[in-house]
């Protein structure tokens, strides 16, 4: 049986730069109550820029929460009321230098439903024009072109260990 | 240019029940700082579950943080000190009542890695058993069996909105 959880009470834990934590006490049947952890996002978009040559343009950039440098798709998180298509043209300049003048919507989907209300955009950018970088001051990225095949293969063997990052790429192999 | 963040002070904001916040000052080049919001989670496994009828067996459940009802594989968090794999099993049998006699590792991955080193462990399961389900207390699940054919149209018409569910359906198109 699905139950949707109606909101007793709601506890702000934190409100950041980019995420708030809230606590919320939810019914449950039999009048029962529950906590549930909230972390809220502003959303963000994700960007599938392919070229003429069939490449997918990846970014490798060290991830503080995982330690990490890991290889992904350019994105990056919502402004305060701005439209994710404009976002997604925004970022794709920011991170990598690319204008697009084809920019087609492909998917959204929550990243973590379980903790997290993040909603992820994920758009198709393609028709390249190659140009100056100009990355956030806090954002230190690595630009490679890579073959779509050999992309492919990079989600297959888990080299690529980034959701929206292999979700953008096994969309592409049926475009 | 690649930099890795080293980290100056961490400051925990909240030890929850399944996810902690803490807030890191890490050093970027040229000795600037920059606080970055950090969500920690245990990780988590998904089972990818596909009976003798090639159906992928998907859970239907009020999410709250997005507060919607959403389609999604089945999937849990470790607890503590346990397996991936025993951990996919387990969560297999509580959401949906079916053993598997073949498990087998995937795929694994960061569901958001700009604020989270939430990993999850993505696990094929086959040769099921059907049996009695005995999810949590505080969990409210619908089972269905859907057509893999019918599960990737979901994904692509975009019914399906949850990222670890997307990716082992787009995965098991190769299977």
């Amino acid at each position: 049986m699905i139950f949707k959880e109606e909101t007793m009470s709601s506890e702000m834990i934190y409100n950041g730069k980019i995420i708030n934590l809230r606590v919320d006490t939810v019914e449950l049947p039999e009048h029962k109550y529950q906590k549930r952890e909230i972390v809220e996002h502003p959303g963000a978009v994700a960007i599938l820029a392919i070229n003429d040559k069939k490449e997918v343009i990846l970014v490798r950039q060290f991830r503080k929460p995982v330690e990490e440098v890991i290889v992904e798709i350019p994105a990056g998180k919502l402004e305060e009321g701005e439209n994710p298509r404009d976002c997604a043209i925004r970022e794709l300049k920011e991170e990598t230098g690319y204008e697009a003048k084809n920019i087609k919507f492909l998917n959204e989907f929550y990243t973590s439903a379980g903790f997290s209300n993040e909603k992820m955009y994920l758009y198709l950018a393609t028709d390249l024009q190659a140009g100056k970088c100009c990355p956030d001051e806090d954002e230190y990225v690595d630009v490679m072109n890579v073959d779509l095949e050999k992309a492919l293969n990079m989600v297959i063997n888990n080299e690529i260990k980034d959701s929206k990052t292999i979700i953008g790429i096994l969309l592409a192999k049926d475009l």
